[in-house]
């Protein structure tokens, strides 16, 4: 029998249950011994309904138990620099969702603190997970395309968020809350992003304007190695969610997503219509299934992360220097080398 | 916390280890407690490689543990009737695979063993819990298409079974053997069916004539609402998988089913490609892992079987007449009434 | 400079129209030179909007004009007799819209005045000018997917045509009607026809049984050269224009026809959605033109017609073979050998 | 009976023949009186092949015909300044196929004569009669997709032309050269651009680089009225010719362009492939009758050009400012007020 890995989950919003759920039913060498929650009816129920034997108030309190070998941090991002370094001074294996952090400087402080304490981290980007994306990486690696030359990424929202949640300081604004995934998919397809250039606005929510964020915007790449890159953002693809990604080589190309749900196509007088994926659960829920089986299986058997904490801080700057290009209308450098942030 | 079902799996063949594992890792509310299999060694390697308690290399061993108290049926066909039988008698929950026998007047042995014993019985036909199906199923549901007034369904294999399991006294044919999936899914969309024909051939692999069976075949059938039904059948989609159903109504039509596996495209010199279903269980695995939940939820709350071992007898019957049309080059009327199956 | 070809057209329905239109403007090695029409009116304005030096209220008038080398014949199927009997005897080279007849006599009648008259004769099928039909004809010839084994056709209209319209005597009855076409493409891609085998029924607009007509029909075809085939019929595709044919052999196959009529794709609240081909002339309008221009080159050149008239006879035969099918629900013998028609 | 437009066509390159053919065959209010052609053997032979009456070498002589009362101007872009002007000057209607000039003062003054002698002038832009890009403008100005906020736009060569062809100089470059289109569709669809950000490299192709031309570039582009615009163009779309456009409003969204041919599938053990559109005569041979058709109709009847010569200049204006932008690693104002061209 294989040795089984105790995880704890910090965090029960929307994102933590489906890890929770995910590691309390479908990881088989996984358990889910402990989850947390700063509200306790929340924590409560949850381990009743899932049968998981404690759940705490406070996270801290889960960090000291001592059952708990590796902890899921789903929290806010502004918690996660806390809750990070002290899991990694109780020596857990840590999984972090992204993004690491809403500062270079925190998410620093955080790999320097997992790094003294020799504690496994792992990032959170579900969409490396995807069967698709693990398909065309497959591909290119066996040069079916050729050398990339050019990636096109596209993440659209059916909606915008409420007014509430789009302010900036909480969520880093669109180009970094949405794009982050995109910016991180082309540094595993493509290589290190060099400049961004930005445009963007409140088109369709104008309302956004009061709170300093807007709903669509265009960011162009250069990469070190003199590729080229676009990323689409917006928030009012109002049919669905519309992930895609196309990846250009000298010898072909690749083109991931599409908008079915399932394969149902329904004619009628309206005309033809096929169902499309809702919302980003239903688009990546095995994705995140297999992300986090996969940070198990890395804790139990002491790998290499399949996404490190650098891949974390790398996706970061590339939104922070996107984020500031439109604000500024030019070009910016991203101030990373290797991966490596760079102090502004 | 929710109760648990004690489950034995009975038959470790290819389907056998997938409903055995999906009952040992992802079903939250069973237990999979014994495997048996007359291969002594494959039911034990699976035994430890899963963690399952215990093992056996006769089913009726399974049987008679306590521990047990639903089994899945997974053996050779040939065998169901035994089986199905002696678990009837000892008070067993049954889920059996189809097609539930090769034979009415065992399929009907074996009901009414089941009938007389009070015993769960549920009839496995997988794609009833695929999504597509699903979807489908609630949008006639609804209304979207108005009345069905045709449906076509096709089922082709990407390439046909080794000579040795074409017997058609083993395998029941190519008609009975492939077709019973259709023909289980044509009474669920539009009703029971009243008369079959069909014509049939060994076009693409002739050596099948040897052994009396068929690779492509055309059924036609009428329902007893007026509705008609067409099936296409074959074993040379050399592509891969190729399993489609339209329903054809009053107000509109429903098309199920695709060719493309993963979400990507890959388009190089040679053209415009994308990924296709390989065969069965990369289409249906997610299928086959609903059925067994569902019949995990309704054998422990006592609900009625989502299909009947009518159901399975009235597909049988499809089957056999259309067999029967094929040799005899007429029409055939299928010998059931409401689902019950008439002596011949 | 090039010959051309000097060409009247008799018959101006709709379609009639159409191939005038073409020959007016589109056939660069062809002069229309005269239309005809029974409704005086029709034919004047028809020349005045399209500069047609000369008009007939009688076909008669038409044949007789010296400056006429060939007609097309588009009138009523039941006038097809007289105005082709006539025609070759004027020694006019002949365009003859499908079907050639109603009557198979009536068709050997036709076909003997234009054996002995010496004129030359060519059936109209459009669908084999189809784009894509003729590119399916050129990779099989290229062996592609092998020896074909399994043909499944579809055509399905949007909508009935009006009661009055549906009198079998003078449609001949869905199946043979909407049928001719599939069963011609049958012929082409496949061979010849031995047995058919129909099921049918009014089903989605039951006031056809008062004319003794119907909307759905499935044909069932078996090939002397022992391949099979299936063709669905309907009226009730309500969305559109519904063509669509499968070729199935031994090293692959081919899929002809699609649902979309221009590039675009709507996506909205209410989903995604695109075009549709509303009904035959806009799938098959370029069709028409290539298959005029056919003729006009065959007729100029003097080689083979593209299609005979043998092949017209050919594909009624199919048609009223699976017309009785359906009546007696019995396969039926199609009376004809190397696509001759033998008597009843 | 119409009147007919007396049209004479200058340069037969590639193109030049289309429009020729086009203007000889298919346009039935037309016709076709003379060709000039510097090479006098092209000009003879296609006059001989295509019955027109007249051909001359120097394009001066048949200005001077007055039997032409229209040109279509198909000479390399070099030569257009001196041919549009000598043609206003003769009060010929001019159509001019685009780009109108590679000098915004040579166009600004060709516009200024035409203007003068008040000749009717129209640009070519064939994507504007396309029936994708007529039915998406439709259901824009219907209100289908709310507001448009953005457009991303492809254009993709299936390979690069040969190096001697690629002398920016010449061609303009690829910004130019291949965005033109993309930058007329944009202005159509969604107004005038503002500003432009480009990036380019020589990617696949890197022989490029010794004539300064690039392979690859992605251009932002910025409105007037703050809506947002992407342009990806590239010479090493290997399979095929890709051009494709994404509209997105507030209500909803349009996708233009697809990537087959013909309505073929192809299923082999290779896998799934369908055909794709080779290269852009394929793609837009109808755009390209229907365009010339469109002049024809205006010269005729006095109306609006459908595309204006400040048309031509404001998408040469936007294709300078990118590829500034790209040259320079900045943001570049687009130097034109509501479609005039601004002195630099």
């Amino acid at each position: 029998m294989k040795s089984r890995l105790n995880v704890g989950v910090i965090g029960l919003g929307r994102l933590g249950r489906v890890y929770a759920e995910d590691l309390a039913r479908y990881v088989s060498n996984a358990s889910l011994v402990a989850v947390a929650d700063n509200r306790a009816d929340v924590a409560a129920s949850f381990a009743q309904e899932y049968g998981v034997p404690k759940w705490y108030e406070c996270h801290r309190d889960l960090l000291n138990d001592e059952d708990v070998a590796a902890v899921a941090v789903i929290t806010p991002t502004s918690t996660h620099k806390e809750v990070v370094i002290e899991a990694a001074g109780r020596g857990k294996a840590i999984f972090c969702e992204k993004p690491i952090s809403l500062s270079i400087a925190d998410a620093t402080e955080m790999l320097d603190a997992v790094e003294h304490s020799g504690a496994f981290f792992q990032m959170g980007f579900q969409r490396r997970f995807d069967t698709g994306y693990i398909e065309a990486k497959h591909k290119i690696d066996a040069g079916v395309i050729g050398t990339p030359v050019l990636i096109a990424l596209i993440s659209r929202d059916p909606f915008a968020p409420p007014l509430e949640f789009c302010d900036p300081k909480a969520s880093g604004g669109l180009i970094l809350d949405m794009g982050i995934h995109d910016f991180d998919l082309a540094r595993m397809f493509v290589g290190e992003v060099k400049t961004v250039y930005a445009t963007g606005g409140a088109l369709a929510y104008p309302e956004m304007k009061s709170v300093g964020d807007i709903d669509n915007a265009v960011v162009n790449l250069t990469f070190e190695n003199g590729s080229l890159g676009v990323v689409q953002l917006s928030r009012n693809a109002v049919f669905g969610y519309d992930i895609r990604t196309e990846i250009w080589g000298t010898k072909g190309s690749l083109q991931i997503g599409y908008f079915r749900h399932t394969p149902v196509l329904v004619m009628t007088k309206e005309g033809i219509a096929h169902d499309v994926v809702p919302h980003f659960m239903q688009r990546f829920e095995e994705a995140y299934l297999m992300q986090i089986q996969d940070f198990v299986h890395n804790a139990l058997n002491g790998g290499e992360p399949s996404i490190s904490g650098t891949d974390g801080i790398a996706a970061l700057q590339i939104g922070f220097a996107a984020t500031e290009s439109w604000r500024e209308g030019r070009p910016v450098a991203v101030r990373y080398e290797n991966g490596q942030a760079k102090a502004p």
